[in-house]
């Protein structure tokens, strides 16, 4: 039988494997920051609607540029942070992964190196690779905070034509202040005279955040970008909507690197139905605000420690030594791991020493895993 | 205002404007190879239910690995063409470019290139430069017909990772023989030694051919790849659905590169319902390669030189010294595109000296097209 050894495939692929978090069937899956709540009813016939007028066109080509979407995007962009966006400094994609490839394709690719500081979004570094990006590992502070002035240093250093900054950051949870990275900017700009360098604030999560978006950062700064997407906020993580917010010079330079006709007339008509039925969704976001605060307060209760949250996920730390005496950190979260999802309870591991990841679920959901954790913790 | 020279944009993409036909509104639209049926109510209707049930799990992720379209893909592909496919040796992506970006992102990039015979689908340079894979741009015979002898010459000489083969080319209408693709196969092979070479028959156009799929000659060659589209015989261009065909080792490397969760769940919904339907939807092809021989036939009637057709398009040739004495051939066929244009008429100029490019429209479409050319011709 022949293997993927036996092809031609590029040297730096051989050996790894896929990305993506096991999907596994089990009654409570808090493991990939899925929102837990259905579209309402009336959204799932208003998409049937919609993508019914779509599919009577579906012969055609969509709108490649997809203007409708973004004029929408643009008008709840600037509805919910107070600044204007326009259509013109909107993109869509297929899921902020595309958006994200797009951007490293336009400005990163070989010969060049995007930074960003880990434990963040793991497709950062990812898609640096696919798209045969260089990539710079910056450190975080123990308490998974950015370090400005080390980071600021290390973009002087390292002259990094893409900069990433997760905020509030995956899998973490920590938010960014506009101050590092407005620092990080300035410092990525004098690092390369020339034509600058990109900063992408991935803000995958902000709706969640106790504090304001970083959109507003965009003013005046035309290698800013904003990332977004509809996967958490509107419950839509099967639609595969991402969209950036930047100045339209962006818009106009992704689009050199765009493949044709990217955008489905299907997703395009499913996001406008789910915007138009944004009070509702943005409702759930603060049902889900509540019970991520509930988390964090009741894992603290438990003995955890926990960083603080701005995402609709809370990163905890495993008791020490709960595989046993002499067990690593690292061995100490998958043992944990394992004995949750025992108990039919699905979190994440990312990889993070010590530590495992869980997305707010539906209250019950939510108190199937704090049972969970308080059980495992009493056997151990 | 800042623009795109502003940016860190790479170099080979500045000056470079974006890949697209003029999507301008006109009575009779030929110019994009869109199928001019719009699908039949009973699938519209048939989609809306498939993506009401999606949309009520929209807020989970899609299955990632799409098994149940993979599987209705592989069910289509052994039934119209004899060749027994499996779930395991197919793939999908949002549309042919796509899983052609997947490919060279897996089996291209840096340090390696890519050969096509052009003129061909300008995607395959395109993306191929996007992906930072070089580009060899082989030639056609007068015919536009590959000249097997010359080609494998050429694939000895170059040694290509990727050899892409478009077969009914794209614009030009012609089909290869499998006499050819194995021909390339083997010579691609020698040429590399160590790990082979990956050939890409790119069959978007394949069901609308006077000749049998090439997609039984995958069997024993792990390196042979075909890729197939919904846009065209399915009737679904708005859909943004292209597939592959190749040994299970080939989709198992792309899952390296594929970003998580390409494929919307309402993606995937629309195509299992578009496979539904398969029997109508082939029946409007039949319609149409009964209308595409009757173009050619009354275009050659009207005194064009007409290339041989295989697609649902046709290439044909201006009369020469159209624009007036002392035009070059390039020149015609800009002029007689635009009168084309002034007549209600968009056709393709795809940059072939000389010749234009029509899709094969409804009936009343193609007495509009062949009207509007005796009309010009007469003028002339």
């Amino acid at each position: 039988m022949t293997g993927i050894d036996d092809l031609p495939v590029r040297d730096e692929l051989r050996g790894e494997s896929p990305y993506g978090a096991p999907q596994l069937d089990v009654p409570v899956r808090l493991n990939t920051n899925e929102n837990p709540y259905p579209l309402p009813e009336a959204l799932v016939e208003r998409i049937a609607e919609r993508v019914t007028e779509a599919a009577r066109g579906l012969n055609r080509y969509p709108d490649r540029d997809a203007r409708a979407l973004r004029a929408e995007l643009a008008r709840y962009l600037t509805r919910t942070t107070g600044h204007r966006v326009t259509t013109e400094q909107v993109w869509a994609a297929n899921g902020s992964n595309e958006v994200l490839q797009q951007l490293l394709q336009t400005f990163g690719g070989p010969g060049r190196s995007a930074l960003g500081f880990e434990p963040s979004y793991s497709m950062h570094a990812l898609i640096s690779r696919s798209t045969g990006t260089g990539w710079i590992s910056g450190p975080r502070r123990d308490d998974f905070r950015i370090d400005t002035e080390a980071a600021v240093r290390l973009v002087a250093e390292r002259a990094p034509e893409v900069v990433f900054v997760c905020s509030p950051n995956n899998p973490t949870g920590t938010a960014v202040g506009a101050e590092t990275v407005l620092a990080l900017y300035e410092a990525a700009q004098s690092a390369r005279p020339a034509h600058g360098a990109l900063v992408v604030v991935d803000e995958a999560y902000a709706e969640f955040s106790h504090h304001p978006s970083l959109l507003p950062l965009i003013e005046g700064r035309p290698r800013l970008v904003v990332s977004r997407t509809m996967s958490k906020a509107f419950g839509a993580a099967g639609l595969r909507l991402g969209y950036l917010a930047a100045d339209p010079a962006v818009v106009d330079a992704v689009q050199l690197v765009r493949l044709p006709y990217h955008l489905s007339a299907v997703t395009q008509a499913t996001a406008l139905a789910a915007l138009e039925h944004t009070e509702t969704l943005l409702g759930y976001v603060e049902q889900l605000k509540t019970e991520r605060d509930r988390l964090v307060r009741e894992l603290r209760a438990a003995g955890c420690d926990v960083t603080e949250s701005d995402a609709n996920f809370v990163q905890f730390e495993v008791p020490r030594g709960f595989a046993g005496a002499g067990g690593s950190r690292g061995d100490d979260a998958h043992a944990f791991w394992v004995a949750l999802l025992e108990r039919g309870v699905l979190v994440r591991d990312n990889g993070v020493p010590g530590r495992l990841r869980v997305s707010t679920g539906t209250p019950d959901e939510n108190d199937a895993f704090l049972d969970a954790v308080r059980a495992v913790m009493k056997e151990s």
